[in-house]
């Protein structure tokens, strides 16, 4: 495992203190575990940590089964400085009170969107105090990867292209859905990822207007679309595609379909840059789709940021009204996320095309390069895409 | 997939009903997704269920995803007789409360372990109502296996059980960590199963003294204690064994350790009846262990549930004081648990022996047999154990 350096986590931890300063916070709970890994280099399923502004501290509750894992962090030097462990004796809930009551005074948020009900209501009871719901605060930083994070995201991509044309190759007449999914699955195992981003899916003829069917018994037949969207996990960062073959020469419809959605993720990724707003992105993808007369096959966002998750900010979705929306997020360099239009025709079937791209202040940069060649060879897009 | 027969999801909603009955409530908002599954036969990503009591009523909210998967559990009668389907049109919480506001006045529950501060919160203001948190409403019809699962979870554990000796051929001398892990988890999917249950876990040498270590780099060799800990998912059901072999001829405190920790298991076992608090079944294995004088290096609990999630109830555990601590169940014919106590040296390594039972009034079935037959022979336990 190759862990952000021990500076990049002193780097987080501090803009994330600056955050709670200007939301008038003195310190936060921090109950995600994808947070963990980004402020703490720690992979568990378990553990909470607090973050507190002034004076600096950070604290981690763990329990026995990660306390190794905590000291090797800490001797390897990739754990941050500051790093304080408190292991959990009895429940993580009562180990944290406990950790609580011994702060100063103060304004203590938890994380709302990684706190359920019941925890929330427990800890306010036990310590007879309010804690304030706070979202997006780690979120927010994690949407500019730093150096470390893009350097792994690009390894990741490179790796995934790699995949892209014998995955593709995996989709043959007469096998079914679940075995094209498990074939796509060992390719990435052997490309050197740690582990699938999620289960592959395999979509063939109108299992493809389910766009997140899972793979079935069903065998693939000449003039089936099939759509793959696989992904793998490389050091902890997520990257994630989807090709759409079809099997034997496309049909007319199939080939205007493919060419549909071919030119809304072009359109999509011209129209990503510096300053945009993400719902812009979308809005490009959905105007081709909707020349073609297919705005209303394309039922989801153009696509998700990507980092530790394999979704996460920013959303690049239609731009909503309302206090409660979730933000239409300004692009800028740093931020990574997919370009995936796609068009679901019921009883028929779908195409779904879907890249990851890196903000920079030049542009994107397209992470899965090995995409437009082989879409190119395929024979389903007109020479004009 | 060979989905609940419809009878079957009318008698646990029939149960739930009840509950609701017996709680003083109306209806429940039903957020968490393994919940859905145990209810309507749906697997999906995302969804929520309303399911009233008087007048009976089962309404989904889906998104367009989920519309085709849904009409076919409907075309296939494998959907909940009374089903109605919601569509979402912007927002799951915006189709949630517009569902909420059209039903007669009641009391409404909320699954307080499966929804966060902030849906709630929203939930509540945009409703201008109180939502009252619930727990374990599911779950505690879930923790009695009825024949369905009972059957699914028979046929995953003998799918196991011929695994589990091909596994620990896998750990040979020289191979990493992550080689092994990857070799069993090819098994697993060889075997049939839809998934692997979790991450196969193989920590070797020191590394057994971390009990949920990822598998590392690091390679195999003479006299290491390996723990694999493996499962896989068979029809949406869990199943998880744990087993520790050692690299060439185990050193008398190899030895020691595992003969130890099978005793722990066959007393945890035996002392397994209905009418019986679990935990004493973490009482018996946690009193041999002390025997051995290795009581303090068994920092986890006997057991978990087995299901739909790979833990869930019943906890075999400590027993503990206090009102907000979880329940110490008693076992009920039906149940279903893993029982795997294990010991964790420090810098030497760990030991851990798991397999899974099924509760039934004549006392517990072990559902991965393979497993006596495997210690027997491998040379680590004495003839005695």
């Amino acid at each position: 495992m190759r862990f952000a350096p021990r500076e990049r986590l002193a780097a987080r931890t501090s803009a994330l203190r600056r955050e709670l300063g200007d939301r008038g916070l003195d310190a936060l709970v921090v109950t995600a575990l994808p947070h963990l890994f980004y402020l703490l280099n720690l992979r568990a399923s378990a553990g909470v940590a607090v973050v507190a502004r002034d004076p600096p501290a950070l604290q981690l509750v763990i329990d026995f089964r990660y306390v190794e894992a905590v000291d090797r962090l800490l001797r390897d030097g990739v754990a941050p400085p500051e790093l304080e462990v408190v292991r959990v004796e009895s429940t993580y809930d009562e180990a944290l009170c406990d950790l609580l009551r011994r702060r100063p005074a103060g304004r203590v948020a938890i994380e709302a969107d990684h706190l359920s009900v019941r925890r929330w209501t427990w800890l306010q009871r036990a310590l007879a105090a309010d804690l304030t719901p706070a979202v997006e605060l780690v979120e927010r930083a994690r949407v500019i990867k730093d150096r470390h994070e893009t350097q792994v995201l690009r390894e990741a991509g490179e790796m995934l292209a790699a995949v892209i044309v014998p995955a593709c190759g995996r989709a043959r007449r007469g096998c079914s859905e679940i075995e094209v999914a498990k074939d796509i699955e060992r390719l990435i195992e052997e490309a050197g990822f740690e582990r699938q981003a999620f289960d592959a899916i395999v979509a063939s003829g109108p299992n493809g207007a389910l766009p997140h069917a899972h793979p079935t018994e069903r065998r693939l037949s000449e003039g089936d679309l099939v759509i793959l969207d696989f992904g793998g996990v490389h050091q902890g960062y997520c990257v994630d595609v989807s090709r759409t073959v079809s099997v034997g020469a496309p049909t007319a419809e199939a080939s205007r379909l493919h060419r549909a959605v071919r030119e809304a993720q072009v359109a999509a990724m011209a129209a990503s840059a510096p300053g945009v707003p993400a719902s812009e992105v979308d809005a490009a993808a959905r105007t081709v789709l909707e020349r073609y007369g297919l705005g209303d096959r394309f039922g989801h966002g153009t696509g998700h940021g990507l980092g530790i998750d394999v979704h996460e900010l920013p959303r690049v979705g239609k731009r909503r009204a309302g206090p409660d929306e979730p933000d239409d997020l300004t692009l800028a360099a740093g931020m990574v996320f997919t370009v995936e239009p796609g068009v679901y025709v019921p009883g028929f079937g779908g195409v779904r095309i879907e890249d990851d791209v890196l903000m920079t202040e030049a542009g994107i940069e397209v992470l899965t390069p090995a995409c437009r060649r082989l879409i190119d060879t395929d024979g389903l897009v007109s020479a004009g895409a």
